[in-house]
């Protein structure tokens, strides 16, 4: 800036010094490291997407449904018959990404003035989207009256809803990074005690649950203040083609109309989206082997002396690490690209093919005696599980 | 709601009361409402679109290209072709439509406790958007010391920069929804002006500008608080692929990557928006025929008794009416959809196709006796042309 006042000068204070979010891209031949689903798009979903493409593509000359009302109802038509209740179009909402529906619930119900409250460690862009849009953050607390340092027992939960009196509270489940499921009533025990709050369930990875995990879809009915939110980048397969969405009660969703910009979700985006939508039972066929692969590794980074825990997710977070950002480099060394999401003596990988997990476990394996610390700190951190 | 608590109660408390922004978006067979480019993206663009999307579809399990770094590269070369300047990629944003990259910019620079300033009438977004994200908004004044109602000259812009303080200025060139380029001297004078701004020049239709109108891209040069945005929805008639983008110096386009949501453009509007730049001269090639129909336009609004405004874009606002809203709903019996923009006695009409021009000039003609006001009136709209 060759100017009389610097970048810095002109930044909104808050953001001076910070850095950008985002997980290295880095050219790795195992790429472990931001969740997302290791199998590519079957070939006649392709030529689904192509097609569709293809079909409006000649009137791109025209702003797109500004309203979205076929992928409403396919979306509406998906949770319908995946999550356990019976969903209308009006109760579905889409963005680019979960994070751009995340911040259409801010900016509607947060904002300036006013508080949100997330219990971290948890998804990292729901305090930058909240502080983002102005909305004082609030950290709360895992693992108080527990010994598994990352559960959330619905006494705490409550107890820091009422003393924080948030406006939009963000429950995460299954929990990313963590990866272990909410069990429901917490959800009912914090809707109940945020009587002035919009309190979100984020369920990007609800796709992965351990059998019996019901989705907090199942508590809409009756509580209007209550959002679901989903993803297609996970268990879809769809990470490329960012769409994320959320079920709520039609009144607050037709509030999000009020913050959306204009025409946000362009003609291709919901081509695309639709035709992965009317695949589903094809992109989500890789869930199950995943889990497999997710099950594995908690079973046998065990065995090498780690500390996972329980995962509901396509990810295992694993602890019992001497120095986290040291293993971190060392399984890069080794071609592993995972994640150091800032929890000390903590990584987090993601579950993919059974080749990437075996190259992850033969790393792991290499690097387990020098990465671990003593059994008995081991133990500890391992009741989280 | 069946809650204790209203959704009034919950909604922030500025959005309480307001309507979402939109053109009624209805079926009528002369759709001049939004200034869409008329003329449907030709066969082999459209082959084009379609198998870069079949390229990418494989891949859609992973992120998108964080960076947009091809896409960043082909939008400065365009620009560097086309804009009168040469502009490097890391000069280069982008977001889904013109709307996201000036959130990003209100975002970064704005925000809480701080002010924007535009001069209204102008794009209508602008102060949604501003004050969308908390910014307080100061609606400038335009036809101050000039005869002409919608001229913004340099001695007013820099009045109301100097007693308004705002941190990000918003110039709209060619201005929407009065039709007319600034000159640059309005720009360097409000640029010097604002000593502590971000100044936003909004050419969303500088395509469309009568010849020797400059971009102000030619003064981004030691100019390290100015941004020119620009958008892919009209002249080239990419309205439905949602690609908007700006050009400003690399300090505060890496500053953007703060406020950014991440992967906030997917891998297939990156694909699509690339073959429509590399067919960017076929895209554009109707502008001169659009130009075409503005200008008939603009000359047979005049003969019919209304006032015209001079335009720079692909649209003309027309004054002289009794009645704008009856005028709107009497064109609309004929078939027709234009735009009523809330200024009292103008309505705003897209120029489209030649066969379009006849439709809309043939209902102008019928209802132009009882929609203009006396002589004396017309004359006094006539002189801001």
């Amino acid at each position: 800036m060759s100017d009389q006042i610097s970048l810095d000068a002109l930044l909104r204070p808050d953001l001076r010094g910070a850095s950008p979010y985002g997980a290295p891209q880095l050219d790795v031949p195992v790429r472990l490291n931001t969740n997302e689903n290791s199998y590519p798009v079957p070939e006649d979903v392709v030529a689904d997407i192509t097609a569709r493409v293809a079909a409006v593509a000649p009137e791109l000359n025209r702003y797109p449904d500004r309203e979205f009302t076929e992928l409403r109802t396919e979306l509406a038509a998906y949770l319908s018959r995946t999550g356990g209740v019976e969903l209308e179009p009006a109760q579905l909402w889409a963005g680019n990404g979960s994070n751009e529906v995340l911040q259409h619930v801010v900016l509607a119900f947060g904002g300036p003035g006013r508080t949100a409250l997330g219990f971290t460690p948890a998804y990292s862009m729901h305090p930058l989207i909240s502080t983002g849009v102005g909305t004082t953050w609030v950290d709360g607390l895992r693992g108080q009256g527990t010994d598994a340092p990352f559960d959330l027992t619905v006494e705490s939960a409550v107890e820091q809803v009422r003393e924080h009196q948030p406006h939009v509270v963000f429950l995460c489940s299954p929990n990313n990074p963590t990866g272990t499921a909410l069990t429901l009533d917490v959800v009912e025990a914090v809707y109940a005690a945020a009587e002035r709050a919009v309190v979100v369930v984020d369920e990007a990875y609800a796709e992965f649950a351990r059998p019996g995990t019901p989705s907090a879809l199942t508590l809409l009915q009756g509580r209007p203040r209550l959002v679901v939110t989903r993803t297609m980048s996970k268990a879809f397969a769809f990470a490329g083609g960012r769409l994320g969405y959320l079920a709520a009660d039609p009144a607050l969703v037709d509030a999000l109309r009020l913050v959306r910009l204009p025409y946000h979700l362009s003609a291709p985006t919901q081509a695309i989206a639709l035709a992965a939508l009317a695949h589903a039972d094809q992109m989500l066929g890789t869930v199950e082997a995943i889990k497999e692969q997710r099950d594995r590794m908690v079973a046998e980074l065990a065995d090498l002396g780690f500390a996972p825990v329980a995962s509901d997710a396509n990810f295992v977070l694993f602890g019992g690490l001497v120095d986290a950002a040291a293993t971190w480099r060392d399984l890069l060394d080794r071609g592993v690209l995972v994640r150091d999401v800032g929890i000390p003596h903590y990584l987090r990988v993601t579950a993919g093919t059974p080749a990437e997990t075996d190259a992850f476990l033969a790393a792991a394996a290499e690097v387990a005696t020098t990465a671990t610390t003593t059994a008995t700190s081991r133990a500890t951190d391992r009741s989280s599980s």
